[in-house]
């Protein structure tokens, strides 16, 4: 784990660690050792002050600083002294990380980072948000079943339903690779185990909890996750400030609290222990730079259950059954794009 | 204006179009007589029952059957009988009829859909919403362009604040094409009269206010739209849950009723008379089918203004003088994509 990129700093991503060893964890942190000060049986610290988190070009701030703190602990688990990556905060230097030295694994074009925004009694897994800006038919058709194993193995959804966001339902709605996506999940998807393909699904409706899974390039997953944030954040502004401009508002927003805070609760991103770097060797799980100790111990909790439950084999026998593994291994390399 | 496709029905659409006459517009309406009824002197309506408002293929719709009533409609602007499109609902069966009989402006590569979303203290204008689903760079040129000429001519923002939606604030951040319009929009926009070039802005700060009109293609301003539509519907939902489940929260909803209300009427989707269709010869405007009569007679009010003070030609002037028309006039012919 990097205990770098952390709005409450060092100090709480450790607490976090400290609180998942409770369950028989061991974490391997990597971050500035002064600052982090002593910690329970089960965190070994690894003193890597240097911090990459705020980097412009993550990807190039991976290749010229391997002191880094998150360049540590992903070669942690390249070389298997760790089973799986746990970041404090920074996604981009997260993803160029894990994907330069953990890899992608055997047959997966690329990585995709997915997050599981909070609906209505549940959880949408929501990718690519953007490990890379475009995606092809073939790169569509992996995040389907990567996204459907994650859900699966990890958040326990049995046989997942599965939707591509696109600009209305029918199958023929949606740019070519979207469209030509649709036309081999429907096939792959039919006869599957891993996952029960829906077709399409709208921006108005992805959120209403009809499907587990939805799938989108990393260009538009970006701004559809960000439109969420965005909105949910005017419209309870907007509550707020109803609740605050006058007495009676005051005593209404009183009054509603406690009937508000389930939702609150429910909507908590600390809960799914922040985003999932699917596609690599390993795990890799991404926690938000601004949660507590809690999420931070959420985050280990779900990259320990992902090791356990053989998320990444998993992945690859959904896939290899779709017949829908990468065959050459000559593909150019990939670019990394992404950024919290 | 046509009187097709309104969840009330088409006395509704008539209502609203007797509302608008009040300010002196005269309307021609099409649609089923016998279900208008009377009008006020200043509306004439002309019978036109057949309607392709849900029309699967809206493209085919409009070219198979010329006696719809938004296909009489569009004629009606083309043959100049009419300075204006106005659509009771049906937004695929408008952008259709509208493409195909008034046709695309001088130099205008595609039409595109904008729509006005309220934010706290105004709104910002996002196209395209829909009118096609994949940009070319010149394209999403022509758009900021169309859109600054709106918001200053229609909604009266001077040197309005135009900003690409993108996965990132930095110059370099998107798809190629995104990476591309950029640089022609930085070029153009630098000493340009007509617009203030802001980058690009992300899902998270679309939303906040900080420019007048957002440029994305049809695809992502599609679902971007749509997600802002999803995530208010879920938002509101829990808060009236919140405020319904006991007495409590049912004392404290009704408190914080007034200062609420105030917040409902400024994203009230009927002040801004819907959708509005850029790029053609004519002005269009694309009520929504939900709309009571105040709603369709604003979506006239806001025509009638487009016309009054010339949006069309002042937005090719503005393509003149930043050197964005197109030149040649052999480019393919366009698809229609875009549904309601």
């Amino acid at each position: 784990m990097d205990a770098n990129g952390a709005d409450l700093g060092a100090a709480e991503v450790a607490e976090g660690a400290a609180l998942a060893t409770a369950g028989g964890t061991r974490v391997l942190l990597f971050g500035p050792a002064e600052r982090i000060g002593t910690v329970p049986d089960g965190v070994t610290v690894v003193n890597a002050p240097v911090s990459i988190a705020k980097a412009a070009d993550p990807a190039m701030a991976v290749r010229s600083a391997p002191e880094a703190s998150i360049v540590q602990a992903a070669r942690a688990v390249a070389d298997g002294r760790a089973d799986a990556l746990v970041s404090g905060g920074s996604t981009g230097a997260a993803i160029a990380a894990g994907v330069f030295r953990i890899r992608r694994a055997r047959g997966i074009h690329r990585p995709a980072l997915a997050v599981p925004i909070p609906v209505r009694g549940g959880h949408v897994l929501l990718l690519d948000v953007g490990a890379s800006a475009e995606a092809r038919p073939e790169h569509l058709v992996q995040f389907a079943f990567m996204g459907a194993a994650f859900a699966h193995v990890v958040l326990g959804v049995n046989r997942p339903r599965v939707a591509l966001l696109s600009n209305g339902a029918e199958p023929g709605r949606g740019t070519p690779a979207l469209i030509s996506a649709h036309e081999r999940l429907a096939a792959a998807g039919a006869g599957s185990d891993a996952m029960r393909f829906e077709g399409n699904v709208e921006g108005t409706d992805f959120l209403a909890g009809a499907v587990d899974v939805v799938v989108t390039d990393g260009f538009t997953g970006n701004i559809a996750l960000k439109t969420v944030e965005g909105v949910s954040q005017t419209v309870v502004g907007a509550i707020r400030d109803a609740a605050t401009a006058s007495v009676r508002g005051r005593v209404g927003g009183l009054l509603l609290r406690a009937g508000l805070r389930r939702f609150r609760d429910e909507i908590d991103p600390e809960r799914a222990g922040g985003a999932y770097l699917l596609g690599l060797r390993r795990v890799g799980v991404v926690a938000h730079g601004r949660f507590s100790r809690t999420g931070f111990a959420r985050a280990i909790a779900v990259a320990e259950r992902g090791v356990r439950e053989q998320v990444v084999e998993r992945t690859q026998t959904a896939l290899e059954a779709a017949g829908a593994l990468r065959r050459s291994s000559s593909e150019a390399p990939i670019s990394v794009s992404a950024r919290s």
